[in-house]
């Protein structure tokens, strides 16, 4: 495949999903033909799929039908948009992708990373992101942001308490000190402009490399 | 826990549907607490699973997708209908477990039997079924049993071709000579009140072992 497959990843209130937009647009600028996704990304079947995950009153998931209904999320919108993509030899931003399984599923609800990693290897085969970024911020920041922007809408994980939000930015450290070749981590404490410049300088120096 | 956890196997039109329900009342009488259940099972989360599974429009449903969500509704299924059930020391009649995955999605559409093991074991852990009952008919006599009942609700997997039908029949008898111990072969070909009385006898001989 001609195209580059890239991850970010972060908890609650990192701030990727505002600065990939602005990353989109500088890539785009500098002439690159770049998809922003995110699961399940308007695909009907990963939409479904989704909406069961996130239902408030579905308050019976147990942690493993979570982890296995992401990972089917997953697949189909790898095989519907990620993988179209890469065969036209677009730049692909996916927010969030695997690494978030790991970490929230995995480690913070306590399933454990290699079992996560097993059905999620099921899941994608191949097709690990060349390049993930990590938008490192703690998890009390995040949270904060997220309570001062009213605009956004509370799902079922975003009502976590905060020891889960510190599991998740413990795990990210995990995967990031297991993967320093593939996950790089970014300042996201940062004013907006200068985390996007980070997050644009990484990707291009994996574009050009 | 004090229950007994039993499963019931085989190809469309194999019987076992309707003799469960005449097993299900000949152990009833002889006194056993009996619980006969099937994937979703009533179960909300893994009804809304299933329907995305089994909805015809869902035509671009990839079968790596489709193995996961069948694993996904098993997991929350097994929490909470059969775990409580075996808890409460009653016999479990399950129609359908992980040897339909298997077979179905492992073998039958080609992924592989060990790689859907994996997920499979993600999803059940260590609650294999201590019996499993294989109803023995060949895939042409099975489907003409369906065709010929109409009240049987078609669905997506009914319709599939023949060729499918072969080869599920041939993926059970390679778990039947895989896990000898476990899958007993039951010759579904007989007449209803002579799979009937194998069927319990089956079960008695694993009941009072």
């Amino acid at each position: 495949m001609q195209g580059h497959f890239i991850t970010l990843e972060g908890g609650e209130g990192s701030g990727k999903t505002t600065v990939l937009d602005l990353v989109y647009k500088e890539l785009s600028d500098l002439g690159y033909s770049v998809l922003v996704t995110r699961e399940p990304g308007g695909i009907p079947i990963a939409e479904y799929i989704r909406e069961i995950i996130l239902n408030p009153n579905n308050t019976q998931m147990e942690k493993r039908t979570e982890a296995l209904l992401y990972a089917a999320a997953r697949r189909q919108h790898l095989i519907e948009v990620i993988v179209p993509a890469l065969e036209r030899g677009q730049v692909v931003l996916c927010d969030r992708f695997i690494d978030s399984s790991l970490v929230y599923q995995g480690y913070a609800r306590g399933i454990g990373m290699e079992e996560v990693m097993a059905i999620n290897h099921f899941a994608i085969g191949d097709l690990y992101p060349e390049l993930t970024l990590f938008f490192d911020v703690e998890p009390e920041e995040g949270l904060a942001r997220i309570a001062q922007n009213e605009n956004r809408e509370k799902n079922r994980l975003d009502l976590e308490k905060l020891t889960f939000h510190k599991k998740v930015y413990e795990g990210y450290h995990l995967l990031l000190n297991k993967y320093p070749d593939r996950i790089k981590r970014i300042d996201a404490k940062k004013s907006i402009p200068e985390v996007t410049s980070e997050t644009v300088e990484r990707i291009l120096i994996k574009l050009k490399g």
